[in-house]
C-alpha cells in the first residue's frame, strides 16, 4: 500500500524532471492519481513511464503553448501543442466552464493532445460550479466496427457528471466497448480467459484469448451479438466530436500511446482529440430545484427492488467514490511490475519512490 | 403497398380532425411518416390511433401554446403545453437552431410533451444548416437498471446527425436498450422467441418470452451480461437531460403512451421530456473543411475489410436512407392489423384511407 501523498510527491517530481512547470506537474499528478484513487488502475501511475517515454520520443511537449484557435460564445477549438493530455484537458475544461458561465453552455473540441487520464476527472470539474460536465476522447484504434475485422476506433470513453444536493453526484464514465482495454490488460497479466463478446480474432470470430489483439484481433463495440452497432455509433460519435471537429487525427490515424509503435503514416490531423462540455444547471431551471429532483432521482433508483441475491442498485459513480475514500485513507495498492516500473523511473531521474 | 402521398393525406386529415391547425397537422404527419419511410414501422402510422386515443383521453392538446419558459444565449426550457410531441419537438428544434446560429450551439430541454416519433427526424433538422443535430427523449418505464427488477427507465433513444459533403450524412438513432420496444412488438405479433439478453422476467432471470413485460418482466439496458451498467448509464443520462433539466416526469413517473393505462400517481413534473441540441460546424472549424474530413471518415469506415460472409460495413443512417428511397418510390407496406386500425380511424372521422 502506498499512501496517496507519497505517490503524489513522486509523480509530481517525475513530471517536473521532464520539464513541466510546478503548476503543470501538480495538475498532471492530480489527474493521473485520480485514476488510482478511483480504482481505474490501468489509467494511473501504471502509465507514468509511458508518458515519460512519449516525452523521450519527443511526442510530448512538457512546456506547451495551449491556445484557443477559434471560438464562438459557446464553443472553442483548443490546440494542445503536443502537451500532456493530463494538462491540456483540465485547462481546456476551464475554458468550457468560463463559456458556460456566460453563454449557458460551453463546448470545446481539442486537437494536438495526448492521453488525458480518466474522462471522469474532467467531467467532474464542472460539478463545483453547479454545472453538468461532459468529457470524451478518442484513442488509438483497437476496436472493429460491426461487421469489420479492421481496427478503426479506440475504446473512446464518455463521461458525464451531474450534480445533486444531499446525494453524491451522478458520475458515469465508461468505454464505448464491451470491456475497457484496462480490463483486458488485467486478464493478460493473470493469463485468464476473457468472456465471449469482448474480443474477436483477426478473421472476426469470437475469441476468449486476452492476447488476441497482438495477433490482429480487435475489441468489440458495446452491445454484444445483436447490439454492437449501437456501441459502434457511440464510439464513432466520440471520434468525430473529438477529432473531426477539432482537426485532430481520427479513426485509424489516431497515434498510439506506446512510444515504440510508429506514428501512422499520412496523418489527417494533429495528435489525438478530446471533446469537453459543460451546461450550467440554472441555464435550464433554478439550481436548487434541479438538485433536489436529482436527489429524488438518485434515491428512487438506489432503493429499487433488486434481483434475488444482488446487492443494492448502484448509481453511476458509487463504486469509484467508495474506493476513492478507502484508498485515500488506507493507501493505494500497486502490482509488483508497476512498483518496479516506478523504481526504474526513480533511478533514471534520481527521485526516491 | 400504400403510396406515401396517400398515407400523408389520410394522416394529415386525421390530425386536422382532432383539431390541429393545417400547419401543425402537416408537421406532425411529416414526422410520423418519416418513421414509416425509414423502416421504423413501430413509430409510424401504426401509432396514429394511439395519439388519437390520448387526445380523446384529454392527455393531448391539439392547439398547444408552445413557449419558452427560461433561456440563456445557448439554452432554453420549452413547455409543450401537452401538445403532440410530433409538433412540440420540431418547433423546439427550430429554437435550438436559432440559438446555435448566434451562440455557436443551442440546447433545449422540453417538458409537458408526448411521444415525438423517431428521434432521428429531429436530429436531422440541423443538417440543412451545416449543424450537428442531437435528439433524446425519455419514455414510459419498461427497462430495469442493472441489478434491479423494477422498471425505472424507458427505451430512451439517442439520435445524432452529422453532415458530410459528397457522402450522405451520418445519422445514428438508437434505443439505449439491447432491443427497441418496436423490435419486441414484432416478435409479439409473430409469437417468436426473443434472443437471450433482451428481456428479464419479474424475478430478474433471463427470458426469451416476448410477452414477458405483461407479467412484470423488463427490457434490459444495452450492453449484455457484463456491460448493461453502460446502457443503464446512457438511459439515465437521457432521462435526466430530458426531464430533470426541464421539469418533466422522470423514471417511474413518465406517463404511458397507451391511453388505457392510468397516469402515475404523484407526478414529479409535467408530461414527458425531450432534450434537443445543435452545434454549428463552423463554430469549430470551416464547414467545408469539416465536411471534407467527414467524407474521408465515412469512406474509410465504409471500405473497411469485413468478416468473411459479411456485406460492407455500414455507416449509421445507411439502412434507413436506402429503405426510405425505396418506399418513397414503391410505397409503404403495412401489416393487416395496422390497415384495419387506420380504416377504423377513417370511419370514426369520415375520412377515406
Amino acid at each position: 500500500m502506498f499512501p496517496y501523498q507519497q505517490l503524489y510527491q513522486f509523480t509530481k517530481n517525475i513530471f517536473q524532471s521532464i520539464g513541466c512547470s510546478d503548476s503543470d506537474a501538480a495538475l498532471a499528478t492530480d489527474v493521473l492519481l485520480a485514476a488510482d484513487l478511483r480504482g481505474v488502475d490501468s489509467h494511473g501511475v501504471a502509465r507514468l513511464s509511458g508518458y515519460v517515454r512519449l516525452w523521450e520520443a519527443r511526442r510530448i511537449n512538457a512546456t506547451p503553448n495551449i491556445r484557443v484557435v477559434h471560438e464562438t460564445p459557446s464553443t472553442a477549438v483548443v490546440d494542445g501543442d503536443r502537451g500532456l493530455g493530463l494538462v491540456v484537458a483540465p485547462k481546456a475544461m476551464e475554458i468550457v466552464i468560463e463559456k458556460a458561465k456566460i453563454a449557458g453552455t460551453g463546448w470545446v473540441s481539442v486537437r494536438n493532445s495526448n492521453h488525458y487520464g480518466i474522462a471522469g476527472y474532467h467531467a467532474m470539474q464542472a460539478l463545483a460550479h453547479d454545472m453538468i460536465g461532459m468529457a470524451m476522447t478518442n484513442a488509438s484504434p483497437l476496436v472493429a466496427p460491426t461487421r469489420a475485422v479492421e481496427r478503426l476506433l479506440g475504446t473512446n470513453p464518455i463521461a458525464v457528471a451531474i450534480p445533486a444536493k444531499e446525494q453524491p453526484a451522478f458520475v458515469a464514465d465508461f468505454a464505448t466497448t464491451t470491456a475497457a482495454n484496462g480490463k483486458l490488460e488485467i486478464l493478460q497479466r493473470k493469463n485468464l480467459e476473457a468472456p465471449v463478446g469482448w474480443i474477436q480474432d483477426a478473421t472476426g470470430k469470437n475469441s476468449t484469448n486476452p492476447h488476441e489483439l497482438k495477433d490482429g484481433g480487435a475489441l468489440l463495440p458495446l452491445g454484444g451479438e445483436t447490439g454492437s452497432h449501437k456501441g459502434y455509433c457511440l464510439g464513432s460519435i466520440v471520434d468525430i466530436f473529438s477529432a473531426v471537429l477539432s482537426g485532430a487525427n481520427y479513426g485509424p490515424w489516431v497515434p498510439p500511446f506506446v512510444s515504440f509503435l510508429p506514428l501512422p503514416a499520412n496523418p489527417v490531423g494533429e495528435g489525438i482529440g478530446h471533446f469537453l462540455g459543460a451546461m450550467r444547471v440554472d441555464a435550464f431551471r433554478p439550481a436548487d430545484e434541479f438538485k433536489a429532483h436529482m436527489d429524488n432521482w438518485i434515491s428512487t433508483f438506489r432503493n429499487a427492488k433488486t434481483r434475488e441475491g444482488e446487492e443494492a442498485v448502484l448509481i453511476p459513480g458509487d463504486p469509484e467514490r467508495l474506493i476513492s475514500a478507502k484508498r485515500m485513507e488506507e493507501g493505494i495498492p500497486l502490482l509488483d511490475p508497476v512498483i518496479k516500473d516506478l523504481e526504474g523511473l526513480g533511478q533514471k531521474f534520481n527521485i526516491r519512490l
